[in-house]
């Protein structure tokens, strides 16, 4: 259903709808038979909400498709992830919290490895640690382009963030990134009429960047993609006509949050200073995102254990959100992130959502083997979460005659 | 799959399709765990064609949409509900059996309060009585436009149609009603090139009906929405390939069958009508749509003890069904009207399909909870039922070698 659809029909009342998203929260069993980290998570407060509600399990994106958590959360934002991209700077800067405006233009870079002939031998530089990315991104800082300001933000290992400032910028710059070894980078190329000066500037910056990194082998060049600005997309608050509150300790979540125009509470870095947030807010809005990224985490390190505790902490904090009275609670990941495979993948993900108007199913635990018979399907497109929400809230109209 | 795929498939042979439409089938229990109208009660035909059968739990229009009658109805009939838009003219008009032509346009009134300046105080009139609603549309029954026919018909409470009949009229009319008080109705606008005839038509309406209406305060003016036209669909019978007779007793629904071309056949005001009907015609179609009223009326009005009585009577009737020996029936509901919330509803609505080539599932009891698990799924979009029910009648030819 399109948004305009959807807007067409809302209508506003006092209820109160609350998306807990558990990063990574669906899992893999140790062994074949076993049982998942959130089947052997303790969660009495979930499988209480999973018995008085419906679930089931989502995909975020498409069946088979293992989202990054930018794709995987605006498909449960209701934002069909394959409709409204984000380009690549666009997520390096927000998972850095850096404050990107609308006109800005946001790359990818990776700091590479070039032989004496400029070609590329080493498309990450060796991986050169974090403190030498954050020190060679200090020097590419002094670059001062021609016309605006450009930023230079240390990332991860070999990865870092160019941001240009100025007016009449475009995205539309082909990556200088060969995508292989052996060849010189590409030159930057505009790839629409309007991005002629956002290529001069970059082009600046990419022959200063070659001067200033010569010596710093391995890491004596940067590559870059992904140019992008931020999207112009319809806002969440205005598709479904709620005050929406994003309550995320991390910037990517932040940062994804206030793309589709929610506004985000500061918050503390644990999951009880996120419900310490959610109550000190609870009287200013309408609907509550409130994320918890250490599973996430947990499972990227291959840590079972670690990410069933992390369930079980999460899960503590039910009754806390139950005392709030809300209407409608939908308790889901944005993707599973089996501890087992150590990354991100695209098994679907348990979701349970709880309210009064529910038609409930049968599953009385919150787990991924007990939701494949609940109410919501085995299988289901994430989007489909935020107008369930909306319709269990009675925030609805009745769609024609 | 579009229309033109399944036209290209289709092949022809005797079999009989029935599919009977439980109005407002889908409920909810009276508390939390209990069981709904239709788990309630006791349906010894149903159950069988259910463990016959394969079962399921469709969604008429789109998750978490509530639908009105005539989507959910197009639903069932497999025409997507988003792409196939009824104006609520033409909805009123088949809501009263109004016979409406082709090149007739409809919209639906609303007698309305003004004040002495002429900002409307009441969009309802104080929710006048039908019968002063039937005097009112008598008196602009007598206005004669410059040209064509002008129709007025009361429907219920303050609301009324109102249909122009003439050469070279369009729907393309803005709503008269400003949907709030404290202004003024909303001038009649065109809203394209084709409409200026039809607008000056409405206006010369709205002039005339203010000025007979101007001593029937609290009914002393009239808003109009939803100009439309009957929709110049694929036909039903061309599409599927079948002849198509539809048996209703309730005029919306012959007027839903009618706007997809199905035939309609004359029967009496109750079930026992239709399926002699049904009988009587049983060697004339290849496809009947038979539609039981009464359940979605009883939910309505929150009575769930009738609504299950009078799921109780349809079902009594299966045996009348099955003594025909139909190749595939569906029964299932337009919608879910749960007599604890006295109204349409969002809910998942219970499907059961029965042919001799289905690939049986476990569920043996048609219900909810139990259709759950059914093979049909616990979620699955409307539009799917027709196809199934002509593969199931052998009337589908393969798609590609």
């Amino acid at each position: 259903m399109e948004f305009d659809d959807i807007r067409a029909l809302v209508k506003k009342n006092d209820s109160k709808i609350v998306l807990m998203v558990i990063d990574g929260l669906g899992g893999l069993p140790q062994s074949p038979g076993g049982k998942t980290e959130l089947e052997t998570a303790k969660t009495p407060g979930l499988n209480q909400l999973a018995k008085e509600g419906i679930c089931g399990l989502h995909e975020p994106v498409r069946p088979g498709i293992t989202p990054g958590s930018g794709p995987a959360h605006l498909g449960v934002f209701g934002y069909d992830p394959i409709k409204f991209r984000v380009g690549r700077g666009v997520l390096a800067a927000l998972g850095i919290g850096f404050d990107l405006k609308h006109a800005d233009v946001a790359a990818r870079g990776n700091f590479c490895t070039v032989d004496q002939d400029g070609r590329v031998t080493d498309r990450r530089a060796g991986r050169i640690p974090t403190e030498t990315n954050e020190k060679l991104c200090k020097i590419l800082s002094d670059i001062k382009p021609s016309d605006g300001e450009i930023f230079v933000r240390p990332v991860k290992e070999y990865r870092f963030l160019v941001v240009i400032r100025g007016e009449n910028l475009s995205g539309d710059i082909a990556d200088t990134d060969p995508q292989a070894t052996g060849v010189e980078p590409l030159a930057v190329t505009p790839l629409s009429e309007k991005a002629g000066k956002t290529a001069r500037l970059v082009t600046e910056f990419t022959d200063q960047a070659r001067q200033r990194l010569a010596g710093h082998a391995p890491a004596n060049m940067a590559l870059m993609r992904g140019f992008s600005q931020r999207p112009d997309w319809p806002a969440f608050p205005d598709i479904f006509g709620v005050r929406a509150a994003a309550i995320a300790a991390y910037p990517m979540y932040r940062g994804v949050a206030s793309l589709v125009g929610m506004d985000v509470l500061k918050t503390g870095d644990h999951v009880e200073d996120e419900f310490a947030t959610l109550e000190q807010h609870w009287r200013d809005y309408d609907f509550f995102y409130l994320h918890v990224k250490k599973t996430d985490s947990a499972g990227e390190d291959g840590d079972f254990n670690r990410k069933v505790k992390l369930i079980e902490e999460a899960d503590a904090l039910i009754p806390r959100l139950r005392n709030l009275n809300p209407d409608v609670v939908v308790v889901t990941g944005d993707h599973s992130t089996p501890s087992m495979m150590k990354s991100h993948s695209w098994h679907p993900v348990p979701a349970l959502l709880w309210s009064k108007n529910c038609r409930t199913d049968a599953v009385a635990q919150f787990g991924e083997q007990a939701c494949l018979s609940g109410a919501l399907g085995a299988r289901f497109p994430a989007i489909d979460l935020m107008p369930l929400a909306m319709a269990n809230a009675h925030r609805l109209e009745k769609f024609g005659a």
